[in-house]
């Protein structure tokens, strides 16, 4: 129904997540409505970051250089390797204060997708354990994200390293009575005495 | 914290509607996930719409021709012409089973943003007129829209035509405690006998 050209974007529009087709069909509208050009631009950036970005050498995170702004940073600390899922993870828990160092992981082991320990940035985590204390496994609190930090932390311990979880337990600001089961059982588990 | 071209994405991501920080973030990345054919046919979709959509000379309706699909569709009633805001309310109209002609108005007269009749597709209008017997005024039923079809139906009471509106009142499915105040008053104006 739409003019090709326009159908065509609104295509391509649907394969952002959680974006369906009346949502799709706005977002291309929109474009046709925008100045030629900062539609050209948002062409070219497209383009360009496709280009430019690429996973840094030493953890894994998205680069424009060779090694990522963490890994060349000089002040943070080496002695803690934090250990995340995604590249995003990481401005997730930047927002705690944490100083030490990262590894993206690009996935998780998954058994019911066929992702293998192989499959994911695993193996170079294990040369960069020299003069680590510390490896703090956050990956997420998912049945895949369990599997990962299960196997982690079992292949971690032939290392003189301590391996460290993120707590589980009932988010801030939350009620008790709106907090699901899994959650509750893991916020008994993990009782602090005080 | 991004990589500056992530980052220029990412502003771009958020120039569409309703798009924040957190949803752009996962628009981008989704983006660098994809693999580089379908970046760059993204990228060249948007410059091919952006050259090739323009406006119906007729009716104002989004084309790729000179005349749009319905004007050009010897099949619909020439009688009759609905005059609509964007072009995506013709496709609205459409699933009614309407067969007659359209008329983009690709905007609305807003006194609060200073938008005049001849700011928008009005004037073409009135040189579709010979051997029309029905404009139906399809705008909007807000605060421009209503605006809009008051002005068109003052100036086409000159000609010898019949101008009819949409009727408004409580959507299908709606619970009658949930309309709102104005909605219901319409509903109760445009109550028919049974």
């Amino acid at each position: 129904m739409y003019p090709k050209s326009l159908q065509k974007l609104i295509d391509d529009f649907r394969m952002l997540p959680g974006v369906g087709e009346k949502t799709a069909e706005r977002y291309a509208l929109c474009m046709l409505d925008l100045d030629q050009e900062s539609v050209e631009q948002f062409a070219s950036h497209l383009l360009q970051m496709k280009q430019n970005i690429k996973q840094c050498r030493v953890c894994g995170n998205i680069t424009e250089q060779d090694v990522c702004d963490f890994c060349s940073d000089e002040n943070r600390d080496t002695s803690v390797i934090c250990v995340v899922q995604q590249p995003k993870d990481i401005f997730a828990i930047e927002k705690t204060g944490f100083n030490g160092m990262y590894h993206v992981l690009n996935g998780a082991i998954s058994t019911t997708k066929g992702i293998l320990p192989d499959d994911i940035n695993i193996q170079s985590l294990f040369s960069r354990l020299d003069s680590v204390k510390e490896v703090i496994i956050a990956t997420n609190p998912t049945l895949d994200g369990e599997t990962t930090a299960l196997y982690l932390s079992k292949v971690l311990k032939d290392y003189p390293i301590s391996v460290t979880r993120l707590a589980h337990g009932l988010p801030m600001g939350s009620n008790l009575d709106y907090a699901d089961e899994l959650t509750l059982i893991k916020a008994m588990e993990g009782r602090i005495k005080q």
